[in-house]
């Protein structure tokens, strides 16, 4: 066999997220479903990101283990085979063998997303419509970002998280950052060693309520410490967040990286 | 009676152009009825750049002639009434009473616009593929330059477009700029005083025959030479295309462009 990393781009809007579901039209599902035309056998892809139903990438990266004779015969026409036989909501960018220790999943060091919002009375620029929010009231990004400087760092985020049974929700936020673009659209960019299950929409939610001055700046952080889900915490809309990009560290440092993300896994599972 | 400048926005992918037809959807046709329902009475809208079917716009630019009573008891609420009326893929970014003497039409100094392309084997970026051609050729952008200088200045533009009976066809082209994106899209921007229709998409054919290898680099001069509208000459597709920006003069000036613009045009038809 031969491990091959795949990196993705998709638009959301006609998703049910990335993870196979059966009777849903899901990315895996979708990209898998091409793989096994074009291989004559099916695939198996691992994901760094699963993205949720309606959620963007541009930066996403699977792996698939594919059999070393179907990769000789089809690794020079594979690229434009896929992008025959795939709709054009989802993109394979390119394709590759990986280097010795790889893990889509557990060799990443961070993801990055982005989210995109626009407070203009008039609302979502027509073609960024699929990837923007249109929020009612004004913003402030400036009380957003020193809302977000106190989420920084490793902290326990199940205030945040949709909980699920022997899974830690320790993460290690590496950067929250809120800026107002020229065109007036306001954008977050988030990075951490991963992120759970709806960590990202819920901490903009909090953060949106800072921005638009119904709560303090130092509300977020107060929801942090509390430690549970908070049902005053809204889910920040799916459309408006984009996976971005994520990182692995050098190639010799693959096989080491993936042990110690597992191994923490269950330390804290 | 209120002159009002209205800027717009709007994903062409589903109207059949800026101008008013009847039985087709249309920008005009449903600025002009959102006008109507929100003012209680008829609104026409004249253009900036009249934009074909599929053509995309940032910065579109229009004016109406609005009663100054109507105009008195809504200006405040016009523009967020406009937002709940007007569909998705339309937007009024602004409206505001304009300067004596403006006409969007007459009164521009500039037309800018924009055009998409990607050679990509994979195919287009999911969430630009409504503004974003795909080019199945891999594209010199460097060559397209080159091949682009020789148009720039006063031209008899014929060769490039479709003849209308009593119009001119010169045309002061004063930047055409091609460029490869860190991304790996190739983008052009066009600025002229005006274009003719099927201008720039001729344009852009005749250079990517340049960037693909197809022709040489004095070929699209050549064509210009020529003076007449040459079968050679494709027109590119029109999604890949957006109306970024109108210039107008100084407030002062106003008056007199619209005033030099209309005589120029009628000692020329």
């Amino acid at each position: 066999m031969v491990r091959v990393r795949l990196d993705l781009s998709y638009d959301g809007t006609d998703f049910a997220g990335w993870a196979r579901q059966p009777g849903q039209r899901t990315v895996q599902g979708t990209v898998e479903d091409a793989l096994h035309t074009i291989l004559r056998g099916p695939a198996v892809l691992t994901v760094a990101g699963r993205t949720d139903a309606g959620v963007h990438a541009t930066g996403q990266v699977a792996h698939a283990d594919i059999p070393a004779g179907s990769w000789a015969d089809l690794c020079d026409s594979l690229l434009r085979r896929l992008a025959g036989v795939l709709p054009r909501d989802v993109r394979v960018r390119s394709l590759a063998p990986s280097p010795a220790g790889f893990d889509a999943r557990f060799s990443a060091l961070t993801r990055c997303y982005g989210y995109r919002l626009t407070d203009s009375p008039w609302g979502v620029e027509p073609l960024r419509r699929p990837d923007t929010v249109h929020w009612p009231r004004r913003l402030d990004p400036h009380a957003m970002q020193v809302a977000a400087a106190g989420l920084l760092g490793a902290h326990d985020f199940a205030a945040y998280c949709r909980r699920r049974p022997n899974a830690t929700t320790i993460r290690t936020l590496t950067k929250l950052n809120w800026r107002r673009d020229p065109d007036g659209t306001v954008v977050a960019c988030f990075e951490a060693d991963a992120f759970c299950h709806s960590m990202v929409r819920s901490l903009v939610g909090a953060l949106l309520d800072v921005g638009t001055g119904l709560r303090p700046t130092d509300w977020p952080i107060r929801i942090l410490r509390g430690g549970v889900r908070d049902a005053r915490v809204n889910v920040a809309p799916a459309h408006g967040l984009t996976l971005l990009q994520v990182r692995y560290p050098p190639a010799a440092e693959l096989a080491e990286r993936a042990a110690f993300t597992r191994r923490r896994r269950d330390v804290r599972s």
